[in-house]
């Protein structure tokens, strides 16, 4: 589908949207309120942040992106180039350097009174807003605290978290839970009582000079994914497995993956210190993933000029 | 909060919305993209339905609705007085006699970056469509063809299904697989292989004069809670306890219960004609089903007049 020509730099300052074929300012960005992406949930989505003026990994994320698409038997009537160039579009339009970038399809509106999602039009979304955090810089500096919330994540068997869903409801009252404790963020568990993931980050921990992360039932982060790369790149030993919660009480370090922040150490569980904050692995984990991004190969630079 | 005037009867022929504090077209209902409602489904909701110019146990509904507000920490603006007066101005103005109606609550916008629920302003919409069948009336005549999913429902751990959600990716997913078998709905099971629910409806089944139906992980209906009081009206035995898939599959008569229709009789398991269609027992709860949309004290007529 041909694409409108992307408005100058800097027409929608502060962030721009591209909804139902046009790019628009964030304050019209708007989705029916019959669309079954709202009334059901159904719908995918993919983040990607734009770090001074370039894209990082977005062709990860956009092969994330198609196949969740295809998982849930949702398609969007953009090629790929074409995809890149509403994303590219979006963060031009908003004048922003550090973005976050969304990209989003739901099913649409099937036909009045039809209850058949084959029937319905999908609709696709994308975003650039003001590069956001998982946690502010300073909190960062203060050092989080993570509520490990005994709360269980909706399970693979329901919702493959290999599609980027919006089935957060557990994950949203594990933060209440964690805000009125007085802790910064949460983590969520399985049915079994291993660590799964929080509200927009995978969970790593630090023991013995060992990286460990969950091998199932989370998101498969492209940060995530990073961080697994940067440990096998930089010899640092990696173990993906179930982790207990009770196991990951005894971290040495703990850090958090995301698209918003990259890799994020913590400095308390619930309240109580870490031995390590910030800690050596975690620290140096952090170095590498910000230094990547100088790499051309993972950096796919916006054109301001046009 | 004061609610403006409703529009004079028929104003939006069709149907009617009421969003951010007016009542407006359907064409122009419409949520922020950036509503958590939507993009972590951090919301609730129930319908009502209106049949004959008159709504159907809106009590009912609406103390379902502020019961779920209080568990996911949602507010509304509106006492129950005027969320009555709301869904009575959409179906007047929608000019409808038969209506679906729906109350909606979202978490809202947080302020720019912030990622804590607590500091969002929630949002209210509601709308009146006409009436919304499970199965339309073709179908039902021809006999429904329910899929019986080996998909497992999410689990009241992680999201209670007493609040009623939007959380639907597994709901949906088996919908496909019912279309795709040329079934006409489907139900899911829970990590045990009972049947849990539908897509809109909870399920039931009759097994040699006795009802059967879950009494976990489901949504506790209002129809359902309706068919359960018509069973001990009608001195009908009934037992509330899990249903496994196998012995389901046996069932003399088998019945859908929705507010988009009522006790819905269903024809074929998978195809497999089931002994009875319809059900005595099944043909005679829908009976008394709309016969108590007569009895003055379910009924709150709709005054067109204004």
């Amino acid at each position: 589908m041909p694409i409108p020509t992307a408005p100058k730099a800097g027409t929608f300052e502060g962030g721009c949207a591209f909804c139902d074929g046009a790019f628009v300012a964030l304050a019209d960005a708007k989705i029916s309120l019959f669309d079954w992406g709202f009334t059901r949930s159904d719908a995918t989505y993919d983040v990607a942040s734009c770090w001074k003026g370039a894209f990082f990994r977005l062709g990860d994320h956009m092969d994330r992106f198609f196949a969740s698409l295809d998982r849930l038997r949702l398609s969007i009537p953009y090629s790929r180039a074409e995809l890149r160039e509403i994303l590219h579009g979006c963060v031009r339009a908003g004048g922003l350097q550090d973005a976050y970038v969304a990209m989003v399809c739901t099913r649409g509106v099937p036909p009045k009174g039809a209850r058949d999602p084959r029937l319905a039009t999908n609709r696709f979304y994308a975003y650039a807003l003001p590069f956001v955090w998982i946690a502010p810089p300073d909190k960062q500096a203060a050092g989080i605290d993570l509520h490990v919330s005994e709360r269980v994540r909706i399970a693979p068997e329901s919702v493959d978290p290999r599609v980027k869903n919006y089935h957060w409801i557990d994950l949203v009252q594990s933060l209440f839970d964690a805000y009125d404790r007085g802790r910064d963020t949460s983590c969520v568990v399985d049915a079994q009582g291993h660590i799964a993931e929080g509200p927009g980050f995978n969970v790593f921990m630090v023991k013995d000079g060992v990286v460990h992360t969950a091998d199932r039932g989370v998101l498969e982060g492209v940060s995530r994914r990073t961080v697994i790369e940067l440990c096998q790149r930089l010899a640092i030993p990696l173990t993906i497995a179930p982790l207990p919660a009770a196991t990951f009480r005894q971290a040495d370090e703990v850090f958090l993956t995301s698209t918003g922040g990259g890799v994020l150490p913590v400095a308390r569980l619930d309240g109580v210190p870490l031995p390590q904050f910030p800690g050596p692995i975690s620290k140096r984990l952090q170095d590498a993933y910000w230094a990547l991004h100088d790499e051309p190969a993972y950096r796919d630079p916006v054109d301001y000029g046009r």
